[in-house]
């Protein structure tokens, strides 16, 4: 084994940066074996350095993040900032002063990851974040690397804890959003601001990183659907339920079926209890894979966290570790495909609609034709009536977004439909 | 990107080879795209050469497999044959003459890895073998890597598809073992000769690759306790049901409690119907990791098959031509822990135990009597009685398979123990 250590700069000592620190300390000699030279924590960078780091030499924390990425000695930047700056200048940085990075920045690598990846490229070194997506679960690695070898046509998964413990509250308990939400914060699950969960913002990050692996095209945050679900009501769940379904927040990738362009959004959905992704607890995150030859995988676990999340970056720390040693870089950016990404509208899915509609003879008829008139076919339509007042609940069969789109504006055009309670995709069938 | 091809020798050409052949040629350019140069099948090995192998060219087509290892210009040898001979001779003549080997055998990985991996390091080759547990799930990769700076305390599993399908079967349709067999045999999960399934065999080979990549430790065939499932009875089924559980045939690596020593068994066991393995259905495989930092991480996916399993095959292919390219290996054996592996005597767990009993006063006192003289301590005891015959059902807490092994033995012993109808062991709690 080579004597000499490798040099490891952290950026970031919060929560999962003090975790990383943490493990390299007392898992130095495991981490030393499966590397092959010993792992040395060269300097941590840290916004607050009066704060008291248990574990960590005060004479390696700095406030200049900068500085310590150019020192010239360092192997591998641990970034766990977060956010775009000064996260980004870091890491391009680092790589002109030759070192590898480890980041766990979904935002980041959403935004900007062509650029970094061809920074990476361009002075020979790695860039891995395996952490960035799902915490704890390998899903980068099997993607880039397991199913190299495979045509995936779809990921489909449930990856924000936050927001997947709150419709698993609002299911199990009947709570309303706002209840639920509060809960959720309480326990720590949310933040104070919660937006970036519950506005599907953060599983948005992830669907673009996973959509442009999976598909190897480059997937911008941009061109990703989102929709929150701070909309999403206990009536929706009692729908739901009647459909043998319940509702998660999804984020899909899609190759359409032509295979000549992709898709990505995130959205609540409904899915059928019978789905593996319907008995996700709590703040468990889990993904789903199809490929032409592997055909359906599941990848399950913690999917944020300080340790969780610290164990995904230091599989990767240990795996650029290696590449430094034997001179190597692993998989880099693979956007070869370039297939074209295309919007919502394009999407093709199944559809669950409430209607409020006047409670008299030739509605039923009047709204199905407004349907067919848009090409969209109903599978099944419910209708329940009460004071004067009806519900209409109907499920199509697959159309594509846009043609729901303009079913729905003909809809409230219409003097019967007194309005659109609710819209929700289903998923997963 | 490099136009000289990488040159890919493939051994056997059955189910899994002839998938492995298909996808090179249909998915060159992406082959080509991911690895950064084109790769060619350079020939196939094969038993008879008459046989009709649509898609491949008879030019390439041989019987002398050990001439083609030998040729000298072969970058990767896809080892499919299986079983031990010749695959082992070949696979070490290939790393002689200069090939990295992507295997997908797990009986000879589980029994001559150690030497294999030797092999491949003294000529600086690859060898990878994905593929031999749990075909298309990613779990080879994930371990050696994803969690390579993590400490994984256990592993738990259904690694075995026919023996899943049985199961699954018996539980739900109250089928006995025969009967889910013979079925099983007729829809194409079983071989006519399933012992090496059913007597856990196949699963035993893949809980000591699991386990030695898991606790960096040697672990052989012969180190796994194996026990097979054609002892379970539809009335082990209904115990099961009884108690919240189904029955599954395990592959379980562990950590002792005080970390010194590792143990590796395949067993049937109950499991609660909550634990996301009991949902686990037909010829599907999963398998639980618990680690130190990422906690509970679940994969799952179809554990065997021709596709799936070529879509393993062809990831470790792009992987070792990607090495081959860059003049670099990846992870090798890391068995540095060298961690005893203990017997079953030592494995910790509970236990479910029916007893056919005399139907008379005292009888409970004198069985309970012998558990506590053997350190057993019972967790709920069930007593039902028939015509002066009675059954006793114990469950324990948890206890050493020693100091259970001991406490059967003096219950045989008991003139009011007329026999001991079942043991079995409950995990996943």
């Amino acid at each position: 084994m080579r004597t000499r250590p490798l040099k490891v700069a952290l950026l970031g000592c919060g929560v999962v940066g003090s975790e990383v620190a943490r493990i390299m300390t007392t898992h130095a000699d495991d981490l030393a074996a499966r590397i092959g030279a010993p792992v040395e924590l060269a300097g941590v960078a840290v916004r607050r350095p009066s704060k008291v780091r248990e574990g960590i030499d005060p004479a390696l924390v700095t406030t200049d993040a900068t500085a310590l990425v150019k020192r010239g000695d360092i192997d591998v930047v641990v970034e766990v900032i977060g956010g775009i700056e000064p996260a980004r200048a870091l890491i391009t940085t680092a790589f002109e002063h030759g070192a590898s990075v480890v980041s766990a920045n979904k935002a980041l690598l959403a935004q900007d990851g062509a650029a970094l990846h061809a920074a990476a490229e361009q002075h020979g070194r790695d860039l891995y974040y395996e952490a960035a997506v799902a915490g704890a679960i390998p899903l980068i690695r099997p993607l880039r690397e397991s199913l190299a070898g495979d045509k995936v046509n779809r990921v489909l998964g449930i990856v924000n804890g936050t927001t997947n413990f709150i419709l698993d509250k609002m299911d199990s308990t009947g709570a309303g959003y706002q209840e639920a939400l509060d809960e959720a914060t309480a326990l720590g699950y949310a933040e104070a601001d919660p937006t970036a969960d519950v506005e599907g913002f953060d599983a948005a990050a992830k669907a673009a990183i996973l959509a442009g692996i999976a598909f190897h095209t480059r997937v911008r945050l941009d061109d990703v659907y989102r929709e929150g679900m701070t909309e999403v009501t206990a009536a929706d769940f009692a729908s739901a339920k009647e459909m043998g379904c319940t509702i998660k927040l999804l984020a899909i990738c899609e190759r359409a079926e032509d295979g000549a362009s992709v898709t990505a959004r995130v959205h609540p959905a409904m899915i059928p209890l019978t789905h593996p992704l319907a008995s996700v607890r709590g703040a468990y995150n889990a993904v789903f894979v199809e490929s032409d030859a592997s055909g359906q995988l599941m990848f399950y676990g913690p999917g944020a966290g300080g340790s969780p999340t610290a164990s995904a970056v230091l599989g990767d720390l240990v795996a650029v570790c290696r590449n430094r040693l034997s001179g190597a870089t692993g998989p880099g950016e693979s956007a070869y495909a370039a297939l074209p990404v295309s919007g919502m509208g394009d999407v093709v899915t199944r559809y669950h609609i409430s209607l409020d509609v006047a409670d008299k003879p030739g509605v039923l008829a009047q709204v199905a034709t407004v349907f067919a008139e848009h090409g969209v076919s109903i599978d099944t339509v419910r209708q329940q009536g009460k004071d004067g007042e009806a519900s209409l609940v109907v499920v199509t069969h697959r159309a594509s977004d846009a043609a729901l789109g303009g079913t729905v504006e003909a809809l409230r055009k219409l003097d019967t439909v007194r309005g659109v309670a609710s819209i929700m995709r289903v998923e997963g069938e």
